[in-house]
């Protein structure tokens, strides 16, 4: 299973062995073309298929086919188990512990022990870019990119967590990239001077990629000199974290605990306290961030019990029955909508890649990959003709000893970037950006502060719909000013703004045009 | 006040007396541009100023203004209190309790007791058109229109009604539309043969018209000869109810309890039985039917209680600190959101007639209202420069003795249309088209069929996010064939279909689509 890693990367590429490992695999057909390749392309090739372990690669096939054929819809439907109260943990249930979470979240940050490891090893395909969502900017009045806003949240945290203990402390930022994103990232990060971190506190480190499969297990070409290759699901990670060594970065660094996020979510409270200190008065090894599911059809999957083991059962997994079963309460039983926002201890991450990652299953998403055919036309099926092959980063729930849940609201803290903008359009630039200054106008209203339209009349707590758009104040607060609405009061209280209103580390702007 | 109503219609105007008239009420301005006019003009304003009283008006507007500026927010705020429990009946809180309410309501109806009541005065102007909002196709495969949906609501109620209780029964339908929509409403209904309903019981009726004034009380002029008129708002019902009769018809037919609805949601079940069975069963004079409020800052009312009156209190009235409050269970604490869907008696609706009506106050709407200067030149004005006086269907609640609340679900019932197709737009013609077929689906999914995609895959419960758009699987069960997912089983059990699909009245329908 290693040989390929401990090959000599150097060494010329010997057409022949290659040739016979690709026999032994039954995949020799991805050098169906060769002898039309010119020199550049066959190099090109050679170093992609160089480190690759086709044995793996047909284990992982024939696994994963196995285990997908075997899941029937109806069989999870009839073993889950909603989140018992127990271990659900909720800032609209339970405010009254909130401060006590916070307060031990900071505690922790303050000790050095709390890390964040953001998942960005996808490419901005449905956003329509070529470039890391993370670099993406949603034309917020600053125009901040995901990457500054989250970076700057880092740096407010540990300021935070400093004022409280009077001790110097830090964060460290780990991102999952992939073959595809890595050195955009790393340069985009170099270039904007970490935004403001310091450099040996961002470590970034690359997730695998796998070939894309035709239904018979042949690794599909996208060109005649080319594999169809995406990252391995954002459950790659967990290989990653062995590959690269990161666990063991962790551990050097004295890290307890680690808040696992998406790229994506423009409102991410990165190593969010009040989550870390919850997970950790509980004695949690595993936790999951959820928000409220409240329509029955709503495409999020649901952290449960199947078998007395949590997992999260996706929303094409459920069948309309169980997803609009209720509780006496009359809300959703299944309502834990997860977000891709985790808290894993460092013991449970180390365990993981030492046990358990190689256990886990990959996943098969049915897909139309645009292949070559033999006669070395490109052609852009019509039906799915192939698989890729993923692990989620939430498939280690089930190995959790201590899991517990962690229910934020929604308008508060999750705000995917998906897609592009279009009409009816969900989770896309526009809902993004009203998403934040939505947040940012509650911010400013609970510390005293309103706005007041072209005419000065003062605007309405909730703005109505004017020509059937939600139309948010515009506002911004840069989070080295408030990491979750502090520190704003003594800016805003008793004062009332025009619109576009900023406020960041020099001060309060307002930006006022005249008619837009 | 009634010497307007009482003069003859059929009198040559006297421009003599209709001056001193105007003269009296210091509104003699809107004579300015007289000499200007051509006769065919000067005539179409004569008809138009002949019966309003402008001493009545002017009254309207002292009394409004000085309310509107009464009413403080915070004061509201401090003085709201949530809907108890023992007043609210809820489909998700109360499942058990369903099937018995139905029963109720569909009793009520054989026994020809219970009426719905359309308010239908709006035109169509923020969806952009000029008809009459009922007459709107919303592109369903059926193409129905909005009046169609509900007309076949109603047939197929009555026929529900029958077969439960083996005897023929009517819900009369009343139709309230306003002098801009009444013609075209009449017509179209007329074409249409009224959908199938007998003609005697559809009754339409024309709520009032107010001026709208500036600042100072003075009529604006949208043209020379011309009064800037709207309807007087929902509540102009009242009103209506009186001058036009229709309480009087009411007893006649023997009515009882009264559904009072706008036209302008797809969802709408007309006469629900279970809403009226609930109410009944209460003893209500008076019931709200409403759908959780699950965002502080969604634009919706609230039904709650002030100084222990029920009404609903606006989203522009409420501060964030009342709309973010909660209750112990998490739940926002003032969360029955009003969808405009009323449940009355008649002997309440008389009460009203005869003794509160004159007694409810107009609520100012400040506007952007073109107007002729002295010059004669129309002008867009940037800013509010008059307001519009408007009566609210709810502004009654406060009179009711038993006032209950019924809770449904948003995603079964409710789904207004309101304005244009637009970029991130809300109520528009695809929210509703797609909150119909999502119903639709949810039905067939709930009666044992499913869908197969172009490949023969099974479609999850629950389909897959698209391009960022939630495309539901297209899919219509006419109102003739179920009213509330009742009635289709036998039609899909066990069956697997591809869309477009469409149940009508002739049987099962699948319109396949090459590639699209």
């Amino acid at each position: 299973m290693t040989r390929s890693s401990s090959e000599d990367l150097t060494e010329t590429m010997d057409t022949t062995k290659l040739a016979k490992r690709l026999d032994d695999a039954g995949q020799s057909h991805i050098l169906q073309f060769w002898d039309q390749l010119s020199p550049k392309e066959q190099a090109e090739m050679s170093l992609d298929v160089e480190n690759m372990d086709f044995i793996e690669i047909n284990n992982f096939f024939q696994n994963a086919m196995k285990t997908s054929g075997q899941i029937s819809q109806e069989k999870v439907d009839n073993r889950m188990e909603p989140v018992p109260r127990e271990v659900l943990g909720s800032v609209t249930r339970d405010p009254e512990r909130l401060k006590e979470w916070e307060k031990e979240g900071l505690r922790c940050i303050s000790e050095n022990k709390v890390a964040v490891l953001l998942l960005a090893g996808g490419q901005g395909t449905r956003l329509g870019v070529l470039y890391p969502k993370g670099m993406y900017d949603v034309s917020l009045p600053s125009h901040k990119t995901l990457f500054q806003i989250q970076a700057e949240r880092i740096r407010r945290l540990e300021l935070l967590a400093e004022k409280q203990h009077s001790r110097k402390c830090c964060i460290p930022w780990y991102i999952m990239t992939s073959g595809r994103t890595m050195d955009m990232t790393k340069e985009f990060f170099s270039q904007h001077k970490y935004f403001g971190l310091r450099e040996e506190n961002v470590i970034f480190f690359k997730q695998g990629m796998l070939p894309a499969m035709d239904f018979n297990g042949k690794i599909i070409l996208e060109g005649k000199g080319k594999l169809a290759m995406a990252p391995d699901g954002n459950g790659g990670l967990y290989r990653a974290l062995g590959t690269q060594k990161i666990v063991e970065d962790m551990e050097k660094r004295g890290i307890s605990y680690i808040h696992v996020y998406c790229v994506d979510n423009i409102l991410v409270k990165v190593a969010d306290p009040a989550f870390i200190g919850f997970c950790s008065l509980k004695g949690a090894d595993c936790g999951a961030k959820v928000v409220e599911k409240t329509n029955p059809t709503e495409s999020v999957g649901v952290v449960c019990k199947v078998d007395g083991r949590y997992q999260v059962v996706e929303y094409s997994e459920i069948t309309l029955p169980t997803a609009e079963k209720r509780s006496p309460d009359g809300r959703l039983m299944f309502n834990a909508g997860n977000i891709a926002n985790h808290f894993f201890t460092l013991p449970f991450l180390q365990e993981i890649v030492r046990t358990h990652e190689p256990q886990l299953q990959h996943h098969v998403a049915q897909k139309k990959i645009p292949y070559v055919n033999p006669q070395g036309q490109l052609i852009k099926p019509e039906k799915p003709n192939g698989i890729k092959m993923e692990k989620f980063v939430f498939d280690i729930f089930q190995f959790a000893k201590t899991f517990v849940v962690f229910e934020v609201l929604r308008e508060d803290e999750f705000s995917p970037l998906k897609n592009a903008d279009s009409q009816e359009g969900k989770d896309n630039p526009t809902t993004a950006r009203h998403a934040l200054m939505s947040l940012h106008h509650r911010w400013i209203l609970n510390a005293g502060g309103h706005f007041v339209d072209e005419n000065g009349t003062r605007v309405p707590a909730i703005p109505s719909l004017k020509d059937g758009t939600d139309l948010p104040i515009k506002c911004e607060i840069s989070p080295l000013v408030s990491y979750g609405g502090e520190g704003v009061e003594h800016l805003v209280n008793g004062r009332a703004f025009q619109p576009t209103l900023m406020i960041d580390e020099n001060g309060v702007h307002e930006r006022v045009k005249n008619g837009l």
